[in-house]
């Protein structure tokens, strides 16, 4: 299947993967987990909403709580160069004729909201209120000391299509997992913006659903200390896969569930990506190394589960990839 | 089932664990497996065995791989105090009327072998030839830089009679799982003479056989770069279970097979038990945290394959403990 | 100088170094300090003293705060195997005419109370109040993560006489300094009794002074992180040597000031030392290595300063060692 | 003084720092400190020169060495991101009058060589020759595992007028240290090109030399297992500064001379600057802590010794600035 050409003059420019918004139903819960025990600073809050940020982000809030009846990723943000990137992204999305509004959002700049084509809701920034950051506030850390939002992972029901749009908008591909053979189809995309991986990764599946987002980690220490503080303050169940080394992106990862059951991963040492003639790296569907390098089956749930977008249905996907089953 | 009292002063003096000798039908690739993937020095070598030992240890060697026809444990070996400690030990064994014999090691003093009446073969000596450790010698570390051989585990067919025999040898029992109820079994003891978590380990299971010997790195960091490299050289499939977290001993964990499938620990991590008011810490079998604090299952054939004793039949377990499945 | 030979039948049974009280003019700051950046975890406390311990030791406590007029060392504590070695330790020190007394402390049961011909204030006891390990807690993890006390370093103005005195009650020697040349005394020593480097080493310099007392953590991580918090918490003038490595020992060392100037080490990855052969490790005073492996020096204040032993006069050392001056 | 304003559409597109070209008085010396304790990867070599890269690294490399009479820093290189950029760059060359000239490099496509008007040598390229990257080759991992090339530090004797040329060219400030007070001067710059803190700091000093080049590596642990070897293979004089943790740029660092005495960094642990309202952190020069967050000072020589540029003449710097002593 056509793996995408970059493109290197988008529309406008998406810098990078920039916040989560959750929806909630227990948001003390929440926060105490993520506050707590993930160890995220948290900015603000109020009755409603909790504003969190991980250690080296000057930005505001990197992942906001919401209270809600019912579990969902609400939307998925990231930040433009400049305000007239924004202009430049109103002008695009009319062009597709694509329903989109500028919203006011607390702590955020004018913020442009959408829903793609194939059902993820986003919103794009330019500006949003800045905070010293905490990086060198070392006695400020607690749990797995998360520096920063990396990246999102959405399941895809239309996987080749979803990856072509934000191809069209720049992100760029890293690596992929592909179906052997003539013909064999893409499974999985990493696309990047900012330098390294991924920004956002696509994986065929029913969709629209958020697989995870994850937050990056100095090192593999604050990963395996995690998952002792997990198991002994009531999280075990929590823990779903690793820690292991995938082979895709050479991340040393964790993933946990949180108490909605939205899905975090906890990673470090990916590699960066900005040359210009950067050429994306091929994975066999074949190859469990490209899950797991250390051969450590991942669980069912991590294969089926996910986060639905509010308000959007979830098809199932276009095909069943040809993986093997051990994957 | 009754958890043995310490016996402070034994029959004669076993100092710790010291040695394991492995018959190995390829004596190349063994040595490549030890010397430069696990990082062993090999001390010593001729065209019918290998020497190797521990950056830490000042003893000739921990590790001595023979060449043989069948892969097998052919002994493991206990170093005692003093010379008059060895013949302690033989009047020990006459009084039991257990075969024993004073034999010829190279590299060692005067060697004492015989096996026990649960068909594990054992060695004990006083002295060894010493060679200047390498502790600080950093230019010469490899792989996951083993620092010193810390134990042996092993399957008993007669758990209780192979637990009650070697706790009056003095062995102090650390932790032990047992079965829930009156009349609950123990399964498995942890016992040590060196004043850590253990030197033998005794296991519930068709026996006698060796279900591992275990080295001791600095940090988990040793650990996580060994998986990468057994990764991407061609030892995937050598990497049987871990890394992880035991409850048991508190050890971070890595069990690989080497290429005749024995096994190898690689750990750290567990704890001073020197006192003498040290008190045994019980793990019920239902408690899954026992063997993997972080929740991740063993494979099947890490609770079942192991390596047998020379010339020593295996025979089943006396009962089989009530283990929750997913153990 | 007359390196002692170990004794392997000491008059009484010293397991290991056990606990250290310390009288600070701020109890309030030093428990702030010891409980918050350090992470130790307080057992009990109340208005005169507070009582603290590290996440393996199952024994009350290692470090008691008391508060005082005047900083100083109140005295170091090492516990016996059993009752009858408090008994065996009167009737020596009875032979030797040293005043003592049987005394009465908070959390301990009989306790033997002494100050050795040189300064040391020493107190004995075979039994503690034992409370759950905290080991597997690790949601009660803090700071650098203190596993247990290891042991104390003192200034002796006798040096040769006080190393002659505990080898005597059975501490073994395991490194030590020496002078180049025929008739070259020994400036410091390293003596153990629980299997490792050391439970006791005894420094040439002006005495009775504690040098420091010291705590064993995982990983040189816990250290590196530890000066992150200190420098980002005001306690920057604190740090006052390392991180580095101690040729001596081997070990990965931070050393630390409390708030009245008393002296902590952090340190990991020393090694063990039980065999009944093992042989001490000679070091020249010229070798620099010795001080630091990787060769920053030491500051002046490291050599020079200490806490004095409560009521204990301090002496001019018998002789001043040829050291080299970058030492 | 002024700080420069980012220019978003510099006269061509500079990615980042590429590679170091060093003279060295004996190739077979160097080439064994950087790839056998170092841990970089030779990827061609013949009798005058040694081509290296880290693991991370696609292009051919990012280390040459060159046998030569006198040790020096030949040149440095950066990749552009087009062909067209280096027509640009020779345009942007052209206007200011600064000679230049396309050479042939092995291994390189066209490669554009100046030297600026500073005295720094610089070449730029858009294409090299790419070979598969060794990320996830762990079986070929050496010494402290080096991963990418991540910048250059030069002492300039005209600071700020180096400054204001780079950031003509695009690259951004991040971090700098200026002296206190009304008129206080730049004195140190950290300017990027790639996303993170720097491709090229500009210190101020006698110049033009380098001050040293930087490796990264994944983890602190890595750079302290380089300590160690260093310290125990011969390399213990060539270990300048380090290891602690910088201010600047939150880096965790270490600095070691190479056989001919140029200066290599060995760091982790830096940040992401590739937001577009992305503002640089001012440090006073009185601030200890921006040398070394732990209180450590930097020898003597760090501050005074780099590597000449051939035949560059060295000129003192137009000013000294105010810096405290401790620095």
């Amino acid at each position: 299947m056509p793996v995408p050409t970059h493109v290197f003059d988008p529309p406008f420019n998406i810098l990078r993967a920039s916040h989560c918004v959750l929806d909630v139903t227990d948001l003390a819960a929440s926060r105490k987990f993520y506050a707590d025990t993930i160890g995220l600073h948290v900015e603000d809050a109020d009755a409603d909403a909790v504003y969190l940020r991980g250690s080296e982000e000057h930005q505001h809030h990197s992942l906001v709580l919401r209270q809600a009846e019912t579990a969902a990723c609400n939307r998925i943000g990231f930040k433009v160069a400049t305000e007239r990137d924004l202009d430049r992204a109103v002008t695009f999305l009319e062009g597709l004729r694509i329903a989109h509004e500028i919203v006011t959002r607390p702590f955020q700049g004018r913020t442009l909201q959408f829903t793609d084509p194939f059902g993820f809701r986003i919103e794009l920034y330019a500006e949003m209120e800045k905070r010293p950051h905490l990086l060198r506030r070392y006695d400020l850390y607690k749990g797995c000391h998360p520096q920063r939002l990396d990246h999102f992972n959405v399941f895809a029901a239309e996987v080749q299509d979803t990856i072509d749009f934000y191809a069209r908008l720049g992100f760029r591909l890293t690596e992929y997992g592909e179906e052997d053979g003539e013909g064999g189809r893409i499974a999985a995309a990493w696309m990047h913006r900012k330098g390294n991986v991924h920004d956002f990764a696509i994986t065929n599946g029913s969709g629209p659903r958020l697989h995870h987002f994850a937050y990056w980690v100095p090192t593999a220490m604050n990963i395996l200390h995690l998952c002792d503080v997990m198991a002994s303050s009531g999280y075990l169940a929590n823990i779903e896969r690793g820690p292991g080394r995938h082979g895709v992106s050479n991340a040393f990862f964790l993933y946990v569930r949180d108490p909605d059951g939205h899905r975090l991963e906890i990673y470090t040492s990916d590699y960066n990506t900005g040359d210009h003639d950067h050429a994306p790296l091929r994975w066999s569907l074949k190859d469990p190394r490209r899950q797991t390098l250390w051969g450590a089956p991942a669980p069912r749930s991590w294969f089926e589960q996910g986060s639905i977008f509010v308000d959007q249905p979830v098809r199932e996907p276009l095909f069943v990839a040809d993986v093997t089953i051990a994957d």
